[in-house]
């Protein structure tokens, strides 16, 4: 019996891109062997690096001065890896401060270049609870590109409109909200995105990069670590993660075949919507910290009256056949993550639960 | 129906060990849901990640002085991530030259601080047949540490003595034999190899260290560059690649299953033995390149009389269900690689073949 399953990733997957992956383990497409068994030179691997190239350009429309890239490490590498291509000693980013992951992503920008802080959300106790408003930025037109997070996973906020940054390179980590709906592509320099949210197991990295932004990247780095590397070689200068590029082929299929990022933002709305609404009409039971313009459509947090009440949820919702509840452990309370396979109705059943818990416990 | 499947990398994998995956692909032992869909802080992948590091561990026998860790990004990655954490611009490092991969890995580390060529076999064409004596090796008393690639998958020449180095830290590729039989690995301060050979699938490198040289690694580089992060947070400082880790469980648990790295040593020298004993029967048309007591047990290589034959080889093995045979596209000719999951039969077909295949065509 499947559980339903409202991890924070690495996240559930939708069924059938896993029926997919059992049924063809053995034997992929009659070749006789498993699909990572295969050379990544042979033609068989090849067509499902092309096809799932093709479907991440089809579903989030990439122009053509756009490249999709695929890497490893995660985004923490990427924390590292952008400063490392676009800064010297001499040059400044901009960072926009939302939470845990732009903490780290300016931590490791500092081993490269100026980083300097150009818009911060963070409370007077260290936490974050919304996204900083436009008045807040005060950009440099001279950074070499301005940094944001677009969700915040531990947080539960989200940009719900994209920072105007003038003429500046816009760099946005976007692993925990790629692919919750259509963005508009051409209005980012740099995408990255780990895929264990949206799109795939860990262990693989999408990039969207510019063209022209990545041309301005440095010469003087190995490299492995030159994003016109992989640009150069089809994301195929070593061996790639080449299962896991095959499971996100497997996912970013199903989703086109469910009706694409139009079908999946109607979903993904109606599910927080349902979980935000049961929380407003009992907010003094579940608690939301963040300010309602900021609230995130992909990761719900909440807080009971008290952490023994947190516990009793937690372990009362995984009897009820749901998982993955508990807050991250810097944040603590209740976080639902509702990505894209999370169903209306597996949101439905924690709603009905919510309810039924308020009775017994509140 | 399976084929009998020679691929250089990825390669094949010990039947069982998918087989394993395939029957709990939707549904890891009753948790529901699939072993990639689970937080990999949670207590389920908890499990599978310790057991993995210890059987690696107990079969490589590695002491208490040495830690194993779980990274991305290739070889290729090790390749700049080794000299970035060990040099300094005012450093330097030996290299010993035995093909392709060791020119991609000086290559990188001459980013970071002087790597010297401490020996090296090629000859005036550029190739590699063999490894070289330890006569030839000019080795810097004050190197940061000596490198070198254990087994050359694309000329088939496999260091069969490590060379003795003093008190110089001995760092080594060993993407293409680790686990091939015991190794003494109190001899080396750094092995790395993607995993995609002998250990599990691509999009994991393993990485034996020890604790004292890594102690000497640089700090003022990003943290999620530093081995010393993934020593201290157990290879979990940000998601692994989750999936990559269990199926190198599977692998590990069935090398255990069949009787570790001993019984692993009689096959794959049995292997190599029969396909070296058939090709020098004939050596006139299994013609091997390489010097005899530099021959790798782990790639076999060859050419015949012509390249049509060479091709005509490669195609009428593949209709007799031999895939993977064809050189590697900077060397040509046939590649034959007898990792862990090629089977002692496996090779007996293919000795067959190459019988008919003289007979037809000789």
């Amino acid at each position: 019996m499947r559980v339903i399953n409202f991890n924070a990733g690495p996240a559930g997957l939708p069924l059938p891109a896993l029926e997919r992956a059992r049924e063809e383990l053995l034997d992929f497409q009659g070749s006789g062997m498993s699909i990572m068994e295969h050379s990544h030179r042979g033609k068989d691997f090849e067509a499902v690096l092309q096809e799932t190239f093709g479907l991440l350009t089809g579903l989030l429309a990439i122009p053509d001065t756009h490249q999709v890239l695929f890497m490893q490490g995660g985004a923490s590498q990427q924390f590292a890896q952008v400063p490392m291509n676009f800064l010297t000693q001499e040059d400044s980013a901009d960072y926009l401060m939302t939470g845990v992951w732009s903490e780290k992503a300016l931590e490791e920008a500092r081993y490269y270049g100026k980083a300097r802080i150009a818009g911060s959300s963070m409370n007077k106790d260290g936490r974050y609870t919304r996204i900083p408003r436009s008045e807040e930025l005060q950009l440099d037109p001279d950074a070499h590109y301005v940094h944001m997070t677009s969700n915040n996973t531990i947080y539960g906020t989200q940009w719900h409109t994209f920072p105007e940054v003038g003429g500046v390179p816009l760099v946005a980590d976007m692993s925990s909200d790629l692919l919750w709906k259509p963005i508009d592509v051409s209005r980012f320099s740099f995408i990255y995105a780990g895929a264990q949210k949206n799109v795939g197991p860990s262990g693989i990295v999408i990039v969207v990069v510019a063209k022209e932004f990545m041309a301005k990247g440095r010469k003087d780095i190995p490299k492995i670590f030159r994003y016109s590397t992989y640009a150069e070689n089809n994301s195929m200068y070593n061996t790639p993660p080449t299962f896991a590029i095959y499971l996100c082929r497997n996912v970013l299929s199903w989703i086109k075949g469910v009706g694409g990022l139009a079908q999946l933002e109607k979903w993904n709305r109606e599910k927080a919507e349902l979980l935000y609404a049961a929380m407003d009409k009992h907010a003094d039971f579940y608690r939301g910290p963040v300010e309602k313009q900021s609230r995130s459509y992909m990761n719900v947090v909440f807080r009971l009256p008290s952490e023994e009440l947190d516990d009793a949820f937690v372990s009362e919702a995984k009897k009820a056949g749901m998982v993955g509840l508990k807050g991250h452990r810097s944040a603590g309370g209740i976080r639902v993550s509702l990505y894209n396979a999370v169903t209306v109705d597996n949101v439905k059943a924690l709603v009905a639960f919510m309810g039924e818990f308020l009775k017994k416990h509140g």
